[in-house]
């Protein structure tokens, strides 16, 4: 069922994306046009404190125009591997530098348009570090009971996909 | 925590998605970039067939380069209800037409960049109808066991992120 690009278009070239425009044939030979977001990828971490609690991050969402409670995350750098920025992006965002961190599993958040593929980890054995912002990043912290988290995703309070996803993950692997 | 838009311009109007890129000015009045992907919004839908089985669909996914296994979904028409468009994208992505349709949760695929919004639905007592696909949409069907959909889950081969919700929220509803 393969597509082919016959023509691509780049439109922008951005921070943190890239849009370009690709006219494919599909396999029965048909045209049609491709609007494709190029992302790095991403990192995502379900870190678990002791007591069977969790560290969710709360920040401003400027896309959806809300505050939304998730795991923490970021971007990859360019080349860099999902397992170092995994460490990375927790330790920056958190404060909290983790002794065991282990990949659960990998998801593709919009297919239909957008490259971005998210690496998603279970970070336990935390240990405080020192916490490290992007210039831009403006974070809150919010430890909880890990069956809070789960009640948030039930009642709608949490719904970022990678965060439900992640905590989906995590609860089975914990078991 | 408030970002104020400062200025904005256009960079790209398409067919499923824009892109616009604004000047903000954070919530301590420091400035910073925000590159955004505008989209209608979507839905998707679990759609389950009798004995256990949930009906997924394969289709090649372009932006990543490969063929994925997800629930039904589809982007919202311009001022569509998404109970309608729940509805509508079942019958004709699937062909079966459900007697019971429900919004289990409602997640933000990226809000790093994307506004997309995509509403989740659990379908039951399904009946068979037409089929009718866009004219660029070359989709497989394929009715499985809901168990051996979560196994899939487990072992990566689902790996499409509102899919993973799906699934894991209508395991929950479903008890």
């Amino acid at each position: 069922m393969l597509e082919q690009c016959e023509r691509s278009s780049r439109i922008y070239d951005g921070h943190i994306l890239n849009l370009r425009v690709d006219q494919v044939a599909l396999s029965d030979g048909a045209k049609s046009i491709r609007e494709v977001v190029e992302h790095r990828g991403a990192v995502a971490i379900v870190p678990m404190l002791t007591n069977n609690r969790v560290l969710l991050v709360r920040q401003y969402r400027y896309a959806v125009g809300k505050e939304l409670l998730e795991i923490p995350a970021g971007t990859l750098e360019i080349g860099e591997n999902p397992d170092t920025a995994a460490n990375r992006e927790l330790e920056e965002e958190t404060g909290y530098k983790a002794h065991q961190i282990t990949k659960i599993t990998e998801i593709y958040m919009a297919p239909g348009y957008a490259t971005e593929k998210i690496h998603i980890y279970l970070a336990t054995n935390l240990q405080p570090s020192k916490m490290q912002l992007d210039e831009d990043e403006r974070i809150n912290i919010e430890p909880m009971f890990f069956a809070e988290a789960l009640r948030k995703v039930r009642s709608g309070e949490i719904c970022d996909a990678k965060t439900m996803c992640g905590l989906c993950r995590a609860q089975e692997v914990l078991g």
